[in-house]
């Protein structure tokens, strides 16, 4: 029950990565017109980087990209035990046409008709945590 | 499943917010040491305003306050319809005893022993979207 005493564990960076691969969807975290924006969407993990499709305004197309969050988890919406995911980097425009290709055939976005780029994310900093009740691992 | 057309239709803010104050928990996004940060946690609604229980560095305490937006989903892992409610507006840290009184009492944090504020986010811009298959509403 929510009532219930929750400890908070950390996640090793290996164990986030796993968990963010077995998701089939998360957040975006970015900033639009100088405020904070935040975007449900499919991922794919290609090695230690995550693969979106979305549209997240223009400076993801130059070499410099933009700072963006991406946060997954997994949380019982009763008793509030699970995992959360948050990994910081920077997001850049994929633009070599085989990488798109094979992203755009991996990654079929949720929406037909949307403006999208495919959009690479370099995790600079992973960090995870567990909620758990002291009766045992949520 | 995940390859069947998806249409994504805009929520009235009215919508929106009940959708909010039917969910258990969301997730805050803020800037914390200039980078896109966001944490999940449970909140309640009191009036048109969100009342959540954490700390999110000293800039909520002042009467200026902050820009958050503050993030509510149930999409389904498989078919991934669902609904998203993004608002956002100024968080500030409240004040008054009586309302820190109340607020603590119907708002139990997740974990215990992690130094907290009751923030009041007073939404100036509320977005909205279900996403559904052809087949019906999700």
């Amino acid at each position: 029950m929510d009532s219930a005493p929750r400890r908070l564990v950390e996640l090793t960076t290996h164990e986030s990565l796993r968990l963010l691969g077995c998701a089939s969807f998360g957040r975006i975290v970015f900033t639009a017109q100088a405020l904070p924006a935040i975007r449900p969407i499919n991922h794919i993990v290609d090695g230690d980087a995550v693969i979106v499709r979305t549209h997240l305004g223009a400076a993801t197309g130059d070499a410099v990209g933009v700072v963006v969050a991406y946060q997954v988890d997994e949380i019982d919406p009763v008793t509030h035990v699970g995992w959360s995911v948050t990994l910081t980097g920077i997001a850049r425009q994929v633009h070599d046409p085989r990488d798109v290709a094979r992203y755009q055939e991996l990654l079929r976005p949720w929406v037909n008709g949307q403006r999208d780029e495919i959009i690479r994310i370099q995790p600079e900093l992973v960090t995870g945590y567990r909620l758990t009740t002291d009766q045992g691992p949520g």
